[in-house]
């Protein structure tokens, strides 16, 4: 059976986004995946504003993959936001980024990342890395409650 | 090649101590895993004082298991200190309990801790746990710069 929990994949890249909901959809992994293009958009989802003003107070628990060179507002800073705010601190928030840079791995640990992945160049390397961390937030690890 | 990352096990009960061991050799996790029996043990190596005094500022990056139900100091109080210094708070902490209660994730996830996993009761189970959540944290995960 599918665990009852919700992706906000925060990815303004094409075939990162289509990587990302293969592997998924491959592997059994999430029942829904919501899309989030830009840093406004993604505070929207979390903050249920705006775009997301409807999504219900009830909604089944999520877990959001943020990359970190998104428009409109980068995600340092969506991280910076949600981390900030007691109301939506306990979300999961695992980076999935490009960037290898110390400085970015240092901030986010500081701002309270739960989880830091810097995205393999090789496809099938990709994919497996999308497994293994939807395998380890979805089904070994405990979600805070709703 | 194994990953030069180490391990503090923060745990008392010595079944759990030598199955976490176990796994973490069987699949070739780890090099270095410092077992702290109780909860003043584990601040003790983690801001270098008492038993831990003498250990280099310039040791490998370290992952912290940490159990809930530890004499001396709970394991919830150890989070607490550990993520409010932000000469700490980077340290990924991975709680590794009996306890499924929902006062006890909403605390852990609130204090900022990085990742919350219930102990399996089944022996089989437990040891595939620790393989998953040894691999995610010293292969697919990125640590912070030490």
């Amino acid at each position: 059976m599918l665990p009852s929990v919700e992706i906000l994949l925060a990815e303004d890249d094409p075939a990162d986004i289509a990587l990302v909901q293969h592997a998924f959809r491959r592997h059994h992994l999430a029942n829904t995946i919501h899309v989030a293009r830009d840093g406004v958009e993604a505070l929207e989802f979390v903050f249920r504003t705006g775009r997301y003003a409807t999504r219900p107070v009830g909604a089944p628990p999520y877990v959001i993959l943020l990359d970190l060179k998104l428009p409109l507002l980068d995600g340092i800073e969506v991280l910076r936001r949600i981390k900030s705010d007691p109301g939506t601190r306990s979300v999961p928030v695992v980076v999935l980024t490009s960037s290898r840079e110390d400085r970015d791995l240092a901030e986010c640990y500081a701002l309270g990342v739960n989880s830091y992945i810097v995205k393999p160049v090789d496809f099938a390397q990709f994919d497996d890395t999308v497994r293994q961390l939807g395998f380890y937030w979805l089904l070994v690890n405990q979600l805070p409650p709703v």
